[in-house]
């Protein structure tokens, strides 16, 4: 299984406009069109992804969401889950991950320092490797083994002008 | 300081033709066509190195001097160690880095598995991860502390087809 950390666009600050809670920030215009700009990235590199499960915050989804429809995908494919909440429990999210132990490839839309430290786990065991993660990161990791934990090699980490820049026809 | 960790290109089989040792190993014509390709794509980042520290091992220089040529520098950048050779101390490696201190981008041009190990070993702090690098794959660290050792982020990896890919017109 492959598995492919993303990390959502830029979204507004907290405190703006009609969106108060950190939950609810939505990605800005800029973020979207960056978003959607890499999302073309991905697809010039032939991704495929089977389901793509997102942190249920805002921005997140709404990363999700681009992603899904840049690769053409029903956006029945993302499919929220507290497990990439902010703070979440890795041993939580890699149940569900090992629940899905039949499909290939999962993308896992969440949040900074999260999912840098989800990184670091999956590779190097625990979660203290500094793995920045910009906005709009996506990094692939090849799942080696699930028992007693997920573990898997770092096949590939782009950063989000790369993927843009890939995405340029 | 930013280190970018090359791995050789396609190389020879040992004992073909008049190359009978692993050191002398040449990198085949598809290897060079392929590297050619890739260093367009360092070439289309933008990414400027201030030395390049190669193995003398042939496969290793050959292909610091495809890098060179196609970021349009002297190959008197290119300059040969013994400490990226096969089986090198890490700690005689880091202490060459450190004294190229005020330089702001060395690339380090090596081999299999050592430099996999070198990537775990700098954003982790030993050599556990598993970091396969793919021959032609150029991964990105941003040096963050060298007292008491080198340790940094995790920048990029892109793999050989992602670095042609970028580096098509």
């Amino acid at each position: 299984m492959d598995l492919y950390i993303i990390r959502h666009a830029i979204a507004q600050p907290i405190g703006s406009k009609n969106d108060f809670t950190d939950e609810k920030r939505k990605l800005t215009s800029q973020g979207r069109d960056l978003m959607r700009e890499a999302a073309r990235g991905l697809r010039k590199l032939g991704l495929q992804f089977d389901l793509i499960l997102t942190s249920p915050l805002v921005r997140a989804v709404e990363t999700a969401e681009i992603v899904a429809e840049a690769l053409g995908y029903d956006q029945a494919l993302v499919q929220q889950t507290v497990n990439l909440a902010p703070g979440a429990s890795f041993a939580e999210l890699f149940s569900e991950v090992k629940r899905h132990n039949g499909i290939e490839s999962i993308a896992l839309v969440g949040h900074q320092p999260d999912l840098g430290a989800l990184v670091s786990t999956l590779v190097w065991g625990d979660g203290r490797a500094s793995v920045p993660l910009k906005k709009g990161s996506v990094c692939s990791i090849d799942v080696m083994e699930t028992v007693p934990t997920v573990r898997g090699a770092l096949a590939w980490l782009l950063t989000p002008r790369q993927l843009r820049l890939l995405g340029k026809d």
